[in-house]
C-alpha cells in the first residue's frame, strides 16, 4: 500500500491559492512511484478532524490544470485556529488518527501565519506520537505578512487589482472633476499592515497621478493634516483620489462630536472607514464624494490576476511536493528575490519554527516622511509583484472556472467533534 | 476655410466613451475634404458655453487610437444640463456664437438622455438662428435607459464587470461559508432601472451559482419574503450571494425600530444600502456578512471591458460623422439588433427628437416571478452584450492608458459666465 498525501486551504482564500492546489496535484500525478492518492481536506483542518476529505483521483488532468485560472479555494477554507497541545491534546490526536487511517505520509498546508503554525505543531504532534510524515507548509496570504519569504502568494494579484482600479477610477474622477465628485476614495484590505494600500501607489506614473493620498495603519490619522492634503491635491489636480486601507484608525473628533452621537447601527458593525471619511470631507471642505469598497472583490479577482503571482504560487505548491518526497520536514517553501531589474526570484525554504505566529510589518522606510505616500524603495519592492496578466479563458463572456466534484473518501473513524463547532 | 466639427462628451463617464472619441476623431481624419478640424469641448456643454476648447489636431494618430482602450472621458465630461429655450436663451445664443467664431458645421454631442436632448436643442436654436450645422447625439450611458437603441455604449462593459465579480467573489464566499461568512453582498450602479443588477445573474450558469438573489429598483422590497429567500439559500448552497441596485429602497421598519434611529450621518449621506443590508441580514438570520460597493470602478473597468460593447462604442462615433457628413442632422445613431444566436447587429439612427428625455424601464418580463431573479428572455438579451474581451495593453503590469495634450485653443470672444456655475 502506497504512501498517501493530503493537501488542505486555509483562512481567508485568493485568486492564486487554487494556482498551488493545481502546483500541488500536478506534480504529486507526476510522482506515482513515490505518492499513491492526494487526498483534499474539506474545508482546512476541520476537514481533517472530521475525517472529511476528497479524493482528487476523481478529477480529470484537465479540471486540475483548470485549477491554476480559478480563483478562492476549491476545496473549502476555514477559520479554524488550533488551540496549543496542552489546551487541546484530543484534536492534535486526532488528526494523527485520521492521517493513520488514510496512511497519510505527506501534509501539505496552505495558508497563513496561522496556518504554519498548525503545520508545525501537526509535525510535533506526529513525531511525538512516533508517527512518520513530512509536514509541509506552503505561503499564502493577501496580507504579505509572513516572514522571510519575498512575496506571499495571493499579494501580488491583489496589488495589481488594486493598483489597476485606482488607476481607472482616477481617470473617471478626472473627467468629472469640473462640475461633479472630486473626490473618490477606495478603501481596501489590511487591518495591521498597509502592503495593500501601498500597492495603489504603483498607479502613480508622475506626479500628480492617483492616487494623491494613501492613509496606511501604520500612520496615525491626523485630521487636520489630511484635511490640508485632499484641498492642496484639488487645487493643484483639480482632483483627489484616496486610497485607505480598512485598518486605519479615524480620528474625528470634531466631525462625530458635531454630528451628535456614533451611527445608531455603531459604525463598527457597519463596517467600512471609506464612507465615514467620505462624509469627513464633504462636511469639512464641502467636495463631492465618492468612495468603493471592494472586498472580497480585490482577493477573488483572478481575471486580472498577476502573472508573477500566478507563476509563483504554482511554483511553490510544486516545490512543497519535491520538498516532502525528498525527505524534508516542517518546513515551508519560501520565495527568494534573486535580484530586482531585471526581477528574478527562485525557491528556498525555512523552517516552520521561523515563520509560525511571526507577522512581517511594511518597513518604515516604504512611507514617505509626510505619512501619505510610498517611497522609491517601496516602489521598487512592490512593482515586480504586479508583472504580467495571466487571462483566465472565457467561455460566453465570463471567465471559465474550474468545477471539481469534490467526491468524497469513504470515513473510517467514528465521528469526531471540532471542539470550536 | 473648411468646417470645422466639435465633439463633446457628457454625463457620467464609461469604459468605453474615448472608444467613440477615438471613432469619431479617426473618421474625421480620414475626411480631410469634409472636415477641416475637430476640436473637442472640455468638460462637455461647460467647454462650448465658455470656449474652452481642445485642438485634437495637436495629437498624434498613436494617441488618439490609444482612446479606443482608454477608459473615462478624456476630454473631461460634465454635470450641466441646460434649461428651456425660454429660461435661458443667453446659453443658447452663446452656443451658436462660438461655433460661428470657430466655424463649426457639426457638433457631436455624446451622452445620455439629457444630452441628447442637448443636442436636440442646439440643432432647433441654430436653425432658428439661421446658423448652418449637423448636430448628431450619439449614446452613451452604463445605466442603458435610451430608447430606440438596443442597448447603449458603456453598459455592455459594467454588465460584464459585475458578472465577473460576483462570479468570483461568489468562489470566495462558498469557500468560506463552513466556518466564516455566509452572506456576500455587492452594490452595483442603477438608481431607477436594474438593467445592471440583472446583468450579474448572468454568472448563474447552473442552479445554485451565485448570485442566489438580485434586488431591483423595479421590484418593492419586502424584507421577510428575502430574509426567507437568504435563508433558504444557505440551506440550501451553504451561502448566499446577493446584488442589490443603489436605487432599492429598503424598507426595515422593524430593524429600524430596534436600533432606535437612523444612523447619525442620515443614511442617504453616507449612501450605501449594503451595508444597511448586510446589517439587516446580521441581526436578524445571525450570518456574517461581507459587503462590496464597487462604485465607480464598475463604470470604468476598461480592463474587464465587453469587446462588443468597445466595437459598438466605436462605430457608433464612425457613424455619427459618417452621417453628419452625408448632410443629416438632429439624430443619434443606434444600434440594431439583427438576430440573437449568433449575434449580429447593425447600426441604425433616429431623430433626437424620439430620444430625448425618454427613459427606457426594464421590461417587467425580465425579472423572474418571485422578483429576485432574471428571466430566460433578460438573459437572452444581455448575454451578448458582454461577449469577447477587449484588453488594453499592459506597461510595467498596469493598463497602458493614453494620455492626451489637450491642447487648448486661442479664445476669440469675450468671457462667459455659465448661469449654473
Amino acid at each position: 500500500m502506497k504512501i498517501n498525501a493530503m493537501y488542505a486551504q486555509s483562512g481567508g482564500v485568493t485568486a492564486v491559492i487554487n494556482a498551488t492546489a493545481c502546483g500541488v496535484i500536478e506534480t504529486v500525478r507526476q510522482h506515482p512511484a513515490d505518492i499513491g492518492t492526494i487526498f483534499a481536506a474539506r474545508n482546512g483542518i476541520i476537514g481533517v478532524l472530521s475525517e472529511d476529505l476528497i479524493d482528487t483521483s476523481y478529477e480529470s488532468d484537465k479540471v486540475i490544470h483548470a485549477l491554476r485560472h480559478t480563483p478562492a479555494g476549491a476545496f473549502g477554507s476555514c477559520r479554524y485556529k488550533l488551540k496549543s497541545f496542552e489546551g487541546n491534546k484530543i484534536e492534535y490526536e486526532r488528526i494523527v488518527e485520521v492521517f493513520k487511517a488514510h496512511n497519510i505520509g505527506y501534509f501539505f498546508y496552505n495558508g497563513g501565519g496561522d496556518s504554519q503554525d498548525t503545520a508545525n505543531k501537526v509535525s510535533q504532534i506526529c513525531h511525538k506520537l512516533g508517527y512518520p510524515i513530512n509536514c509541509i507548509g506552503i505561503p499564502k496570504t493577501i496580507d504579505n505578512d509572513l516572514p522571510v519569504t519575498d512575496v506571499c502568494p495571493g499579494f501580488g494579484s491583489v496589488a495589481k487589482y488594486v493598483a489597476v482600479s485606482i488607476r481607472e477610477a482616477g481617470l473617471d474622477v478626472a473627467s468629472m472633476a469640473f462640475s461633479s465628485t472630486k473626490i473618490f476614495i477606495l478603501e481596501v484590505m489590511g487591518r495591521h499592515a498597509g502592503w495593500i494600500a501601498a500597492a495603489a501607489g504603483l498607479a502613480q506614473d508622475t506626479e500628480g497621478d492617483p492616487p494623491h493620498i494613501i492613509l496606511f495603519p501604520e500612520v496615525p490619522f491626523i485630521e487636520e493634516q489630511f484635511y490640508q492634503k485632499v484641498y492642496e491635491s484639488v487645487l493643484k489636480y483639480r482632483f483627489c483620489a484616496i486610497v485607505i486601507s480598512e485598518g486605519v484608525k479615524i480620528v474625528a473628533s470634531h466631525f462625530l462630536s458635531n454630528s451628535g452621537s456614533k451611527d445608531a447601527f455603531g459604525h463598527s458593525q457597519l463596517g467600512g472607514v471609506a464612507p465615514l471619511l467620505a462624509q469627513m470631507v464633504r462636511h469639512t471642505l464641502g467636495f463631492k464624494c465618492h468612495w468603493a469598497i471592494s472586498d472580497y472583490l480585490q482577493r477573488s479577482a483572478r481575471h486580472i490576476a498577476s502573472k508573477t503571482d500566478v507563476e509563483q504560487a504554482y511554483a511553490l505548491g510544486e516545490a512543497a511536493v519535491n520538498m516532502a518526497i525528498s525527505g524534508k520536514n516542517a518546513v515551508m517553501p519560501i520565495i527568494k528575490r534573486e535580484s530586482n531589474l531585471p526581477y528574478r526570484w527562485s525557491i528556498g525554504d525555512v523552517a516552520l519554527a521561523e515563520v509560525a505566529n511571526i507577522e512581517k510589518k511594511m518597513p518604515t522606510s516604504f512611507i514617505s516622511n509626510n505619512g501619505f505616500e510610498i517611497t522609491l524603495k517601496c516602489r521598487r519592492y512592490l512593482e515586480p509583484l504586479i508583472q504580467g496578466e495571466d487571462y483566465p479563458p472565457y467561455k460566453n463572456g465570463l471567465p471559465d472556472y474550474a468545477r471539481l466534484n469534490n467526491i468524497a473518501v469513504t470515513k473510517k473513524l467514528p465521528e469526531f467533534k471540532c471542539c470550536k463547532l
